[in-house]
């Protein structure tokens, strides 16, 4: 068995107000041809299939098309799960059809427990879920987190296991021991809502959706697929691209294949200046998404017309030496300080009084839920 | 070919803010039970599944739910097509895959030229439409009305007729002839935008979606079926129901099964006093929905509040004899006068003069503009 990992699709999402469809068809015709190149089985797309709960009826079309392409015309077998940016609900529109023709699209934990064979392996397809979902399913009230969750989940999907096969996890959670595209906030924070890698050593393979970067975690059988496109400047130097997962060897075999994106995502680094200057030149497209970094730290006037006239498609403007107004009050240990540390702190400063466990605890959790909500906004 | 017609499941309306997703499901029931009791060989859906372009959640569950009940579990094979309340391209998803189980679901008219046949008959499943996608489905941009648009696609359907069956047309439009739930507005405005029942004449049935009440068509082959449920109070005294239609016979036979209402709608036409007096009984039941015709002209303070207490699932309050605070200004010969005339009316008034030919098809024409958009918000 032999399949291309993906995920992340986001079909949908604006760039700062521009529309990624014709990239993400793009993107779309590239994992194909690799998909056709790399003569794989199935392709297996990891969740967040959609951008939004409401897609656009763009969106509805183009993501539609995709799959009509993928299932109906090249006759290729999809494993598809619904993560956190899509409603399960409507995705779920068309299922009892679709596995008809080796569709798989599950919304529901439920389903997750019922594994698809192909060929030598069992894949047990586990859309994105909140802990009152497990609770609801296994009617256990005792489950809280999402790692009390798993835990109930995994125990019921190695019950299923058939020993003669390999076992392929597909799913969309946090993945503990990654690491967060724009800091390690959510690593500190993540605690109980995320999954930590040792518990999902029963699968030969963890094909999961979620975190954007292929590099989010460094393990050799549970892997991130990343997004097939760039979708934020922190990403702006990642390769995107997919793996191809062999499961006839033992360990499986895993290698990248990459999708060079149709416009890029450019940062340019410089001065007002110098970007401005017609004698100089860039490595940039007309096309291409593009960062400015200003290096000027005194204040220009019009200065977003102005970049706009020359760069077109500005899709972030920040200043890398911005003028100090005040002295800085936070000094960069207090900035490496996890946010229960902060808290702590600042509540010895107000009340002079240390944090009980009980706070502790309550503290946690909402931080677990304000992650959860960040999580949902941003991933 | 004997099947069961219907049309205007509208999943998801609410009356009045009162959800009706749990009467619909019983009249999806019913609908279910007559089909089997009729023995027929397919369920005809004549447009406006959904009550809205984008449904909730809950009613996109409650639709999915009917239909993979009616086609997957009952194996009933279903002719549907989109209405002016779905979109079609939202509802579209999946249609790849369901015709693989004589799932038919019809939302372009390209699709509506390619007919399915069913035992002894060609079914053209022609979607609500207008007239800008006729010109863009045959490149003819002379077709301005739905008339235009429809002679257009007469002409293409009738040539793909097989004299050997028998051809039923579903589809979801204006039918002229027909006459309209609150007033004859419509009939009189809707001129260009609806189809006269003679240019139907090719079918041997025609199966409408649109219009609520089965009676709004008086014809022998060309009818509405109406919605399964009342849906205002205009409706309060309507028999809802199904056509069951048998192309077996010539001409085909025709005839009407009656869904019973879970909750009804009920009209009160009483005095507060006799509403509000624990001595009098009414016949509703309290799970009924209720519009009150309030016989008084007097002011009476909390009225809304006083009544819900008794009747709690008001729909609407009126006033039969309202207090008249100035002398009526419109007379009983202005109200019945269709909307050209009196706009004419009103500009000669105003101007003293008189609408020419080109102001009055200018008027004519931003009068069937308003006509589709309140069409749009009432069927």
């Amino acid at each position: 068995m032999r399949f291309l990992h993906t995920a992340d699709w986001h079909i949908g999402k604006q760039l700062h107000g521009f529309s990624l469809l014709e990239e993400q068809q793009d993107a779309y015709q590239q994992l194909r041809q690799i998909a056709q190149e790399e003569n794989v089985d199935a392709m297996v797309i990891a969740g967040d299939l959609y951008d939004r709960k409401v897609p656009s009826e763009d969106a509805v079309n183009c993501l539609n098309g995709m799959l009509v392409d993928l299932n109906r015309q090249l006759k290729m077998p999809v494993l598809a799960i619904s993560g956190n940016h899509d409603s399960a609900t409507r995705l779920s529109t068309g299922q009892e059809w679709f596995s008809a023709t080796d569709f798989y699209l599950n919304t529901t934990i439920k389903q997750s427990l019922t594994p698809v064979v192909m060929g030598n392996t069992q894949f047990f397809l586990l859309p994105y879920f909140e802990p009152h979902q497990v609770r609801e399913t296994f009617h256990d009230e005792s489950i809280r987190t999402v790692q009390d969750g798993m835990t109930s989940i995994l125990s019921e999907m190695t019950q299923r296991f058939d020993a003669d096969k390999r076992h392929v996890l597909v799913a969309h959670f946090f993945a503990a021991g990654s690491t967060h595209t724009d800091s390690e906030t959510l690593v500190e924070v993540g605690g109980l809502n995320a999954i930590p890698v040792d518990q999902l050593s029963a699968f030969d393979y963890v094909a999961l959706g979620h975190l954007h970067r292929k590099e989010a975690l460094n393990e050799a059988t549970v892997k991130y697929s990343g997004s097939p496109l760039k979708f934020s400047t922190s990403e702006a130097e990642d390769v995107k691209g997919c793996w191809i997962v062999d499961t006839e060897t033992n360990p499986v075999t895993v290698t990248f294949r990459a999708i060079t994106p149709l416009h890029d995502l450019v940062i340019l680094k410089n001065s007002y200046d110098q970007l401005m200057d017609p004698n100089q030149t860039f490595n940039v497209r007309p096309t291409d998404y593009v960062a400015i970094q200003l290096t000027d730290s005194a204040p220009i006037p019009n200065v977003m017309e102005d970049l706009k006239r020359r760069f077109p498609q500005i899709i972030e403007l920040t200043r890398v030496n911005p003028r100090q107004l005040t002295t800085p009050s936070q000094t960069v240990e207090q900035i490496k300080q996890n946010p229960t540390e902060l808290l702590s702190d600042f509540y010895h400063q107000v009340t002079g009084e240390k944090l009980s466990v009980n706070q502790k605890d309550w503290a946690a959790s909402a931080l677990v839920k304000a992650e959860g909500e960040l999580g949902n906004a941003t991933y």
